[in-house]
């Protein structure tokens, strides 16, 4: 397995990750966070609008899901180009060499109002842009918005298994599955 | 139509709504809204634990959410048995005589990034209770999951319709409506 190379704005969110972990999310300073990961402030807000954002990517993984919807094949079904969207976050910010540390960042989150109700909006944009990527491909509004939403709930229940330190298999075969089983609930609603 | 006659709570939402329109968000204080609604700051608090919760009605949507879904018939299938709680918010939260303070109350978090991020966070909860009420009545985990989703997708549309100045549906007409078109949809899917 090659070892992940961290770039700047990964190398923010792992110290903000240490901060976090050591005194708290209240008591560490966007200041605290760029001195740890030997970068200045205002590196940081070239990276992040705010503290709160530090862990959530700088809007890349929208681009690579609209990116990779728009790619999936011209006979996908919606649901089939979901899964191809999120196949590609399985070789990006799902690759097996980052699993330890998107589930260490699962874990400050989930501890965190903040941080929480900040993921929870990054949710709904992650829908919005799944939606629009699906209209772009001449799929009916409603069903690209019903596609999108399902896409999200196996989205969640894959990198909860994924997150889980039992499991060792990769994010999009969790993801292919999730979908399916998603699909299939549909029919008993 | 009766006119509707707020409670303290529904006062402070009122008075926020006011003061978040004529300074801003982020120029009001709690202080300032409890004296627009004539009472405490230690009243403010006894029911909201902070600014932003003040448009969020203290989680009694979630209450009355779960008790409609366990009190709709035994035969009532998943997506029958979130159409009787929608329904049942027609008479309470999305009754008539509410619509113009709830669609005011619409514009503003929809103007304002930490109100968004609040709802985002309440619209997670809901869907909690939503799941767990049908788990509940017996639905299996994701099936319950999945019809709480599509459920959530059914009153946002629901709720964006009721809001617009230049209609005068019935909320729960409108869930109805859109609960059937989301369903119909998951099979294009």
């Amino acid at each position: 397995m090659a070892r992940w190379q961290p770039n700047a704005s990964d190398r923010l969110a792992l110290a903000a990750l240490e901060l976090f972990a050591e005194r708290g999310y209240e008591n560490t300073t966007v200041i605290d966070i760029a001195r740890r990961a030997g970068l200045t402030k205002s590196t940081f807000f070239r990276h992040f609008a705010d503290k709160r954002e530090v862990l959530f990517g700088a809007g890349t993984m929208n681009e690579l899901i609209e990116g990779a919807i728009a790619a999936a094949p011209a006979t996908a079904t919606p649901l089939e180009a979901v899964a191809h969207a999120l196949g590609a976050l399985g070789e990006t910010a799902f690759a097996p060499a980052r699993r330890a540390f998107v589930a260490r960042r699962r874990a400050v989150i989930a501890a965190n109002p903040e941080l929480r109700e900040r993921e929870a909006l990054k949710g709904l944009g992650l829908i919005r842009s799944m939606t629009d990527a699906l209209s772009r491909r001449g799929v009916f509004d409603l069903t690209a918005h019903v596609a999108a939403e399902l896409g999200m709930l196996a989205w969640t229940i894959a990198y909860e298994r994924w997150c889980d330190p039992a499991s060792d298999e990769d994010f999009s075969e969790l993801a292919r599955r999730a979908l399916s089983e998603v699909q299939a609930a549909t029919t008993s609603c």
